[in-house]
Parts: structure tokens; sequence; C-alpha cells
């Protein structure tokens, strides 16, 4: 277990590769290798040496390094890294991480073989982009400046390509991230570790998974069991066809099993399964950001009518339910806005502003007829503006027991209500359809947490 | 028919409102009516006259106008508009867009006898946004300064909400589109109506419509399976829930019907259902920039593996098929590349650049069991730039007869390639998933086309 947390949490890093020696497949290259460097230096706030093994012949330079590093980043080929493993067990180092792919059957025999003799605990080979931690810094990856804000949602990804387009995706749209692990070829640290280490880690309140196998099935499911009685997990499973199943064999290396089997396994778990990559970041968002939802009723405001129908069909769809206001709600939400038809979908109507919202929202929430919340604040059309989006986090704050979430249908509307709330405990979609999707994440965690 | 053409397609527009009167919440007021002047004058080609009806008062100024305009777009609130309508017919105005709703029952009818009386006709009441034109700048929405690129889409909307999310969508995302129609209240001119003029359009490829109901539902589908046999019909439908309809009838006022029997009848008349407005504007595009597909066999070429097996699951769930290439294809581009595994999904490993993409592309695309590709290159993780995308339009464009979508899944990366490619005839998506319900649209057009 120290050793898996020298993996995320080390003090001082050895980053390993050549500034000469090129092999593009397995991700050996002199420009990875100083963007790599780049990104060690720029965010990891603990102590990282860059050991360039064309400029350093002979890997004993290791020896030479003061204080024994508990972590080594290793970018060389197969061949050449089999040799400074073997260097940097023997001087201490607690953990490797193996940035390469291309390994032989025989070298990966070989890489275990230190793990046994030495203790040396490995990620990988083939992780591609290693691991980021965003509380210490540590940044493996060769994307060059790229590094996702802090924030609450541990990612394992068993695909380089996935896990780097999670990351890109994550960067891209301002998700909180604490955690990311590209598990690669998982010859030693294995997806049950990873989970245990996370489950564990302050920082992290949801964990999202990509998949294409598992090893050891039973461990995994059990590990996973423990987890989400204290935070939930998401799992996106890839290769659930016949014919992705077996490109997936060859892509990583791992046993992938029907999918009937993995679906039962996930319920059994009490893991969250999702379909896609955009839904694995939209529903962790809700999970790192509000509470579970404790019942299927969901109240939708709105100020404006067509998209808050599409939510009321998607309400529907997702197997939620339309919760059916207290007459005194809606009386008093009547009474005081003329024109407001206070039924749920509520119609605020188009000139409702933040005051409205605050006062509408004050009552629905105190409803105990309601278990969720979905707001809708379309910009274009009506005369509402990003600033007044600040009276839902703050009314919000007074009801931290029921969900809700909030959508400035649209692009430019939701990019410019983004940069007002995106900060705040609201998450926020760009279409109805994709906050119900939320919401019933939220109540399905809430059904999880109420079995055991 | 002439005079729903005057309302796309005016020489000269009147628009009359007030730079005093204000009614929120039936969108009359002076911001929103400068706004839709400030528009007029920026993008229209025509001739703009604007009416003040607070500065001009008695509504002969009219009269004075010297040649009559062809339409008339009216922001003023329902008594105010009544006798400004007569006025406009009596001068031979030949189409109204009424933009203001809060029309009561009396005061349609009025509105009516107008029609009956001077044959001029109504789009609305209650349009909100009224009519864009990209062809000719025609715009009378309120969205200071909000015109979408022109291309071959038209949407036709029955909610001001729905439609502004897809305008401000369109706008956002650079997404061509040749017409706007917000359709209102409906009293007058029908979806039916607008059907006609859009299949008849030579601007428009593609025709997108959201409908919660339908007045002669037997005209509408005979007209819409019309129309299939040149340009496809897509279909968002809102209301389909019990609660989620009875909200939707009094929204527009129109008669929603069971679920089942809209589904069956957007089936017989040819049109595709999708599901949110994504997915509308997505395969939209799909449809506006590619050919049907023939057939069902799909191949997938990517430079990362992970999304190429979510692709794959994709395909499968969507009904389509790995397309099984001929050993003559996997041969060759197995001799031309070592190391790359031509079993599709062909993993054309990190490295590739737009050399290799170009040729395996021109070999798949060329093999007899392949209807379809879908092409997958991440920047993350890879050694792809953006430029190299350039290869893919040129391959295609060799190869009309079969649609190819790709995929530079994330965030950035996706935004990276579409400042390179999104002018292109290829559509681009953010994740596989996307991607392949492109495809799926496209062969579910190549279905309809064949049975016609």
């Amino acid at each position: 277990m120290d050793e898996v947390k020298s993996i995320f949490e080390p003090r001082k890093v050895v980053l390993i590769g050549s500034s000469k020696m090129r092999e593009k497949v397995g991700m050996t290259s002199p420009q990875l290798f100083h963007s790599v460097a780049y990104n060690m230096k720029k965010f990891f706030k603990g102590k990282t040496v860059v050991l360039d093994t064309h400029r350093n012949k002979g890997y004993t330079d290791l020896g030479q390094i003061s204080a024994t590093p508990d972590l080594a980043v290793i970018m060389l080929p197969p061949k050449e890294s089999i040799p400074i493993s073997e260097t940097c067990a023997k001087i201490g180092v607690k953990a490797l991480v193996m940035i390469t792919g291309g390994y032989k059957d025989e070298q990966r025999r070989k890489l275990l073989k230190l793990k046994e003799e030495y203790g040396i605990r490995i990620l990988g080979p083939n992780t591609i982009m290693g691991v980021i931690n965003t509380a210490n810094g540590l940044n493996t990856s060769f994307e060059r400046n790229t590094m996702p804000k802090r924030g609450r949602i541990a990612v394992i990804s068993q695909s380089g390509g996935v896990g780097a387009c999670m990351l890109d995706w994550a960067c891209f749209y301002k998700i909180g991230i604490s955690k990311f692990a590209f598990v690669g070829d998982k010859i030693d640290v294995s997806d049950v570790e990873l989970l245990q280490y996370l489950g564990k880690d302050k920082d992290t309140k949801v964990i999202c998974l990509y998949m294409e196998g598992v090893k050891n099935g039973r461990e995994f499911i059990e590990e996973a069991r423990r987890i989400v009685e204290k935070k939930p997990i998401l799992v996106l499973k890839g290769g659930i066809t016949t014919e992705a199943a077996q490109r997936a064999r060859s892509h990583t290396a791992s046993i992938a099993g029907s999918d009937e089997v993995f679906d039962a396994a996930f319920k059994k778990a009490g893991m969250i399964r999702v379909g896609n990559i955009e839904e694995l970041m939209d529903t962790a968002v809700a999970l790192s950001k509000q509470p579970p939802m404790r019942g299927d009723n969901v109240a939708i405001v709105s100020n404006v009518g067509g998209p808050a129908i599409l939510a009321a069909d998607a309400v529907a769809k997702n197997g939620l339910k339309l919760a059916a206001l207290a007459e005194k709600t809606k009386s008093k939400i009547e009474r005081l806005y003329q024109g407001v038809d206070a039924s749920n979908p509520i119609d605020m109507i188009a000139d409702a502003k933040g005051e409205r919202y605050s006062k509408v929202l004050e009552l629905v929430l105190a409803d105990k007829n309601v278990d969720g919340v979905l707001v809708i604040n379309m910009l274009k059309s009506t005369f509402f503006e990003p600033k007044d989006g600040r009276v839902i986090p703050k009314i919000a704050s007074k009801h931290p027991d029921k969900p809700i979430v909030d959508v400035p249908a649209g692009g430019e509307d939701f990019s410019k209500v983004y940069s007002v709330l995106g900060n705040t405990s609201i998450p926020l979609y760009n279409l109805p359809e994709k906050a119900v999707k939320a919401l019933k994440v939220l109540r399905t965690y809430g059904k999880i947490l109420g079995k055991h």
C-alpha cells in the first residue's frame, strides 16, 4: 500500500529518458521526454531529477543522486528500461511508472522479478501518460502544459487513448480532478490496489473507471463494494461487443468477459455504469458537487417552455418522476408571480430574473414532495443574464440535502453561464437531457447508499 | 405559396414596434425592438423600414412609405398589433411575422379575418424569434448580432425556447444554416406550408423540425413523404410523456397525440427521429455534408486503441456492422505499415500522420465490403497534428458515394481540429458515439431512399 502511495505522493521523482533515442510507437522520443520534464518542473511541488541516458552513459549515475527518489518515471524502450529499473530497485526506489510500451513476455517477467526481489512496485508498462496528482502537481504526462484543475474526481483508465481523451475533456471543460492514473498493461499494480488507494484518498470524492477487462474479478468487486459506501464509483466499459472485446484483448492484454457478466458484477458491487466519456464526466461532476437524491421526484424550474418539456420527457425516460408539488407551494408561487404556471414543470416565463429564481427555488426546495431540482435558465429569447445565476448556489446551500442541477441550454449561453457558475457547487449542463441523466445517477447512488 | 415565400424572401420589410411600449412577457420591449432593427439593418440585403409607433402616432404613416413592403414584422402587444396589421393588409403587404404573444381567441380571429379578406399570410403569433434566412440576411430575431453561418440546414421550431437553443447551438458551433422559422401559435401558416416551401428551397438540403404537436396530421405526413425523396427530414418531438404532453398543449396550443402514434407517423413519412437537440444538430450536419450510407458496414480507422473500441461498441449498439475488410485490403495496409493491425477497427498506432491516414483511407474506401468510414484522430497521446487532418476531405472527395465522419475525440483536441476541418465536407464529432449515431442516421436515410 505504501508503495502504491509512492506512485501518487512521492517527495522526490527521477525521470529517466533519452534526448537521442527515438522509437515512436512505444512513446520513446526526445520530444516526449522533454515534455514530461517540462510538466514535472512546472507543476510538481516535490523534487524532480531528470536523467538523460544519452548524456549520462552508464546508468550508474543514479547512484550519484544524493537522496534516493521514491518514484522513477521511465521513458526508455524495453531493452534499456530493464537495467535502469534494476538500478532503481537496488538503490531503494519504491515504485516505477513505466510510460513506454512494447514489452515482450520475457521482459515483463524480468520487471516482475525486480518486484519480488526488491519490493519495488510497477505501474504499467505501456501507461502512456502515467499519473497526475493535482494536489502535489505530479504530472508524468507528455502533453506539455496540460494540467487539470484541482478537484475531487479521480480517474483510472485502462486505455491511454480514452484516458487522454478524458484528460483533454477535463482540462477543456475545467472539471476538477484529484488524480489521474493510466494503468497500461497492469503487470503489477492492479485496479484493485488503485481503487484501495483512491478509496482512502481524502482528495477524492468520486472515482471514474474506464475498463476493458479485469484480472481479479472477485477481489475487484469486493473492494468496490466497500468503497461505494463512502464514495461513488462510475464505470465506462469498453469492448462490450464480441468484435470490440476481441480487440480489447489484444489492446491491453486483459481478459474481457461477456458484457452481461460485467453488468451483473457492476450492479453487485454498487458501481454505476455510464454510456460514454461525456456521461462519465458529466455525472462525476454531479456526484462530486451534489448530494445523492433520496427519492424519485424531480421539480423543473424554467424560464422557457420547450426545453422544460424536453426535460420532463427525459425525467420519465430515465425512470424518475415529475414531483407533484404541494398545493401550498403552487399557490404561494402563483400569488407571488402573476402569470406563472406553478404546475411542474414550473414555467416562470421569459422575464424571470435572479430574484424570481431565488424565491421560487426556495419554495420548491422546501417542498417535501421534491427530492431534486432541475433549473433551466436560457439567456437567448429571455431576460436572464449570467449574473442572475448567482442566486442558484446561494439557495442551494440552504438545502444541502437535495441535489440541484442547472441547464443554461445551448452553446454560447452555456459557456457564458459557465464562466459565472462553473466554480460553484452547481453542476451545469448544456442540454436538459444531460442534466436529467446527472440527477438519475445521483438517484442511483442514493439507492446504493440506502442498500448498504 | 408566394405569400409564404414572402416570409423568407421579401425585398422590402417593415419592422413595426415601439421605443416606449413595454410588456415583457409578450416580448414587447423597446430594447428587443431596437435589437431586431439592429439585426435587420446589419444583415438584411433588402430594404428595411423601421416604424416606431411611439414616434409616429397614428399608423397611417405606413401609407406614406413609397413602395409597399412584402413583409411586416410586428412587435407590438396584441391590442396595438391588430389595427396596424389591418393597415398592412390594406396596402398590400403579403405576409406578417408576429413576434409577440399573449393573443386572445377573439384577437386571433380578427387576424385571421384579415387573411380571408386581403389574402395576407400570418406567421405566428408568438413566434418570439420570427425568421432567419442566411441567403438574404433576413433576421427578425431580437438576439443582437446573432447570425448563423450560411449553410444547408433549415430549422423549423414550434418552441421559441428550443428554437433559440438551436440557434445558439448553430452559431456557437458554426453550423451552416439556410433558414430558421419559429412558428409560434400557427394560427395561419402551418408546418405543412413551411415544409412545402423548404422542400423546394434550393439552399436547403436537410430539414430539422422541433415539434410538440401537429394540426393536419395526414397532410403533414403526405407532404413529408414527398419531400424525403429529395431531402431528409429530422424530427425532435417534445411532450412524449403524459405530463409533458399536457404542458405542451398549453405551451403552443397544439394537439399532442400519443407518442406511439407520432412514432408510427414519422416512420410512415420517412422522417428520421432523434433524441435531443445535440443529436438533431449533429446528424443534420452529417446529412448536409455526406451521402446516405448504402449498407451497414462500417470501417473504423484510428490512431488510438481505446476510443476505437468504444466506436466499435457503438456500431453494434446502433445496429450497424463492423465491415469485414477484404484480405487484399488488409494485406496491403499491413505491408505498407509494419506493426499496424489492419483488422477492423484498424489501429494505425499513435505515430500515424497525414500520409498514413491518406493511404489507409484510400484503401479502405475502395474496399467493396465497406459502406462508410469512421475516422478517429486524437491529438493527445499521439503524434497527429491538426493540419494532418487535411488529407481526410481530400481522400473523401474521391469517394463521394461513401460517407465518412471524423472524431478528434475530446475537448481541446476537437476544437483544434475543428478550426482546420470545420469548413470542409467532413462532419466532426467530439466522441466516437456521436459519430456512429451520425452514420446510423446516414444509413437510415439510405434505407428510406431505397424504399421510394
